[in-house]
């Protein structure tokens, strides 16, 4: 019954799964409910024609004018806006993530400001980074890889960080090249609706048709044997450590880069001072971060340090009104309620103390209860690695230690993590506190925090939306803020004794408008040879 | 016989292997005659203690002031110059490379210049890319990784790409890292000398005496369980594709970025016109390249495509005679001269015919003679796998292309490489040929070279001496040029809301001499928030 499954977008046009391996629905999470119509989960033949259709058009793509790629990416954001009332009530169906302020206001207008940005980028060659060496007749800059990127969206964006409108996709496309968009099946409406809109944008830049493709789903071995071609450029994913890791090691063996973010605990430690000046306030901005999209962020307090003492008890026992009060939170799917039932056995098999919630909590739907659990440091450094098993949902684990040289210990403990934070006093009494833990947690994480929880990530060119293994599998690059998650997807070319006339333009001797070169080693707007 | 062996550099000073596995000497390749002490293999306690020292002072080093990181690389630079007369005469003796001017001329100096060079990036945080929002209260800059560095030095620079001493060392150092190096057993005395520098340096310096610790060898298998040690921040790799792809596997599985430079056979193309207007010149460029260093140059001239016709007949001729009445080259090793018998044999298994050369040649030691092969395009389209076997040594493939298409479709079938190069008309005339045949080529290498053999490598800013897998492991990253070749050992941190006086230097207010940053998107020398 293939004529009965909507069309995936293959080759530049919408048309039937060549191999449907079956067929999925969406679900209304508050109803456990399938809605809309039935999408197919694309078997191998689907998967080998988006890889043809790419790797054919990928030179063309990298040749385009960077004008052309930046009014796509424009008109694609203007339509994105335009179609605001369909998108979000797509993706609140999809996701039960609140239409306001969440979807409209915050999530939508990031997704088609980041795709501006990354037009922005384009058209200004932003992310090139040219280096011009005259004296030695050596031009370097970041180029289009040449060949496609496989783009792995996640549950939890169903805008900013969707598969065929997100940061990796306007990434790849910014640099030039060809997109091979894999949905995820939490929302496939929302994806499909992004997916008209830059088709339809994409026919109308001349850019070549192929340059965006998407396919709904499909199953874990074509998945991996597709992340194994060599014809693939570089591989972005958004999504669980184990999917991220098995891509990982399938992409890692053909040569193919991998920008996995996988996983974050993401450690907030309370420093004494802080907690003094204003614990009960702290609490309250720890529960609504943990709970905010039923905590189901890359960069939810994941783990909250607490000092002991009177203030720490305070601080827990405000906590635990929040918590202990809180109605259950609707998650994504079943699979993300039963990933979080593990990852609470598994907190409390290797001693955690449930404080509050820990399940699945009234209503249809998949539910669960914000979840307060508690350990001393003693056992969180006794079993550091099962304790630091993140909890995709509205669920935090409290360690408590008795002075600055436990906090200390217990940052050397963590694994590679997106993001640490330091609650710090105004008054500066934390100063030394933050010196003795701030070095360990640095070396940690990717970005460092003071006085704010994770959950926010600005679209900022001073974002690290990334970190040390295994949070993403490679330190240097950031999947957030323009043009640095852009460098993902470049490789480096360098010119030697190449005529000016036969360069791209970013390297000839000429200024371009809006465009810093570092030419004989300082960063310049000149053109070459220019006095300076 | 421990007490027989020469020690090794492990946890800040000269000691006794801790479980030698074994010893070996150096080797006059003149004479195949062992020379010198006896080394040890170090076994897997070495690796360990390495490993355990490395790890123990890494976040002292990451932490240390970038001036006394500059100082102890000029000082070793400067110790390299002085200790010139030595160094050249112990490499010469284990590698046969000739004294002058190869050694004494070119390589030591551009050894201690690029130390200088990596002092200078040290000195002013050049190679940290501070990114500043000053309105969301974001700073990122690249960071020490804090972690200890794996170089691995190749046989065939004793000097710029020694592990304890080239490219890979400086850069690591650079950007404060410790470094553990694993010698080449080509030239032990030569590592060892450039060990005792760079400690004596280092002790002077008041880093960390573990900062810099050297083993001489060791075997495979040890050798890949530390690569997959998950306390490493960082592997630099240069030698064999076997070699670096096994060390890839384990240090990918351990989420440890390797940078291995691995093979290239850096394609040559000459266009129809540059033939007609130089052939016999361009032939005696050809095998001048080719047979530099007897041939051992990770960018030798592997392969040149040469159009048919008279002209390419005279080019294959001229090239022919200087082939022909060379004397047979030293190579540095029976490994080198074995697996270049092996690599010429698979090359005439594959189609290949031998126009001079394919042996050994007379004379004590480890000789070759240089040797040229001929395959005509559709021989090459047919066995292009076989045919693209990297022939370390003095040894070049001719593939005869009957016209411009040929030679754009012959572009499109090579591997990743470290260069191309097209040479053309200086009138012009080849210019769509250029525009055929460069697009493919391009996109397959990491440096395009007009009209210039590829075996020189300047070290500037805008070379990228990297290229697309299975030349290197990852397309956006240079092992030579400063400071980009320092960027493969850093980690992106962003600070987010983190107060001024907390962060580190190179991102606080106050500008830093020397150094510009990019600021509200403009890089710039001034201080943040200062009249622009």
């Amino acid at each position: 019954m293939t004529d009965a499954l909507e069309h995936v977008l293959l080759g530049g046009r919408w048309t039937a799964s060549i191999d449907p391996r079956g067929s999925f629905r969406a679900e209304d999470p508050t109803r456990a409910a399938a809605i809309g119509p039935s999408f197919p989960v694309s078997g191998a033949a689907d998967l080998e024609a988006a890889m043809a259709a790419a790797t054919a058009i990928a030179a063309e793509l990298a040749a385009a004018p960077a004008a052309r790629i930046a009014a796509f990416l424009d008109a694609y954001a203007a339509a994105i806006d335009a179609d605001a009332d369909t998108l979000v009530a797509l993706a609140h169906a999809e996701t039960a993530l609140p239409a306001e302020p969440r979807l409209r206001s915050v999530e939508l207008p990031r997704a088609s400001g980041q795709l501006r940005l990354a037009a922005a980028a384009a058209r200004q060659y932003a992310w090139t980074d040219p280096v011009i060496d005259s004296k030695a007749g050596l031009r370097a800059h970041r180029a289009p890889l040449g060949k496609p990127v496989l783009v792995f969206g996640p549950n939890n964006f169903p805008f900013a960080f969707n598969a065929v409108a997100g940061s990796d996709f306007a990434s790849a496309i910014a640099a030039r090249n060809p997109v091979i968009a894999k949905a995820h099946p939490s929302h496939p409406a929302t994806s499909q609706r992004l997916a008209q809109l830059a088709h339809q944008a994409l026919l109308a830049s001349g850019l070549p048709a192929a340059a965006v493709q998407m396919l709904y789903h499909f199953d874990r071995e074509p998945g991996l044997r597709l992340a194994a071609d060599a014809r693939l450029g570089a591989i972005g994913f958004t999504g669980s450590r184990a999917g991220g890791l098995a891509l990982k090691a399938a992409a890692d063996k053909a040569g193919v880069p991998v920008y996995a973010e996988m996983s974050s605990i993401n450690p907030v430690f309370v420093l004494p001072g802080a907690l003094a000046e204003r614990g009960p306030a702290l609490a309250q901005e720890f529960f609504d971060s943990c709970v905010m999209g039923s905590g189901q962020f890359c960069t939810n307090p994941g783990i909250v340090i607490v000092p002991g003492g009177a203030d720490g008890d305070a601080f827990v026992a405000a906590a635990l009104r929040h918590f202990g009060e809180a109605a259950p939170r609707v998650l994504f799917s079943a699979g993300v309620q039963q990933g979080l039932q593990q990852a609470v056995a598994t907190l409390l098999g290797a001693g955690a103390e449930l404080l509050a919630g820990g399940r699945p909590g009234d209503g249809a739907g998949y539910r669960y209860l914000p979840t307060l659990l508690s350990v001393d440091a003693a056992t969180f450094m006794a079993h550091a690695e099962a304790l630091q098993t993140e909890a995709f949902g509205p669920v935090s684990l409290l360690v408590r230690a008795a002075d600055t040289a436990t906090l200390a210990a217990l940052a050397a403990r963590f694994e590679g993590n997106l993001t640490g934070t330091l609650y710090r006093a105004a008054d500066g009494g934390d100063d030394a506190a933050w010196q003795a833990v701030a070095p360990a947690l640095r070396a940690r994480v990717g970005r460092l925090i003071a006085n704010k929880m994770p959950t926010g990530v600005a679209v900022s060119p001073a974002m690290n939306h990334g970190g040390p293994y295994p949070s993403t599998g490679h330190p240097g690059f950031t999947a957030v803020g323009m043009p640095a998650s852009i460098h993902r997807f470049t490789a480096l070319h360098s010119y030697d004794g190449v005529p000016e006339a036969l360069l791209p333009l970013e390297l000839r001797d000429a200024a371009v408008a809006g465009l810093q070169r570092r030419i004989d080693g300082r960063w310049s707007d000149a053109a070459v040879g220019a006095p300076t």
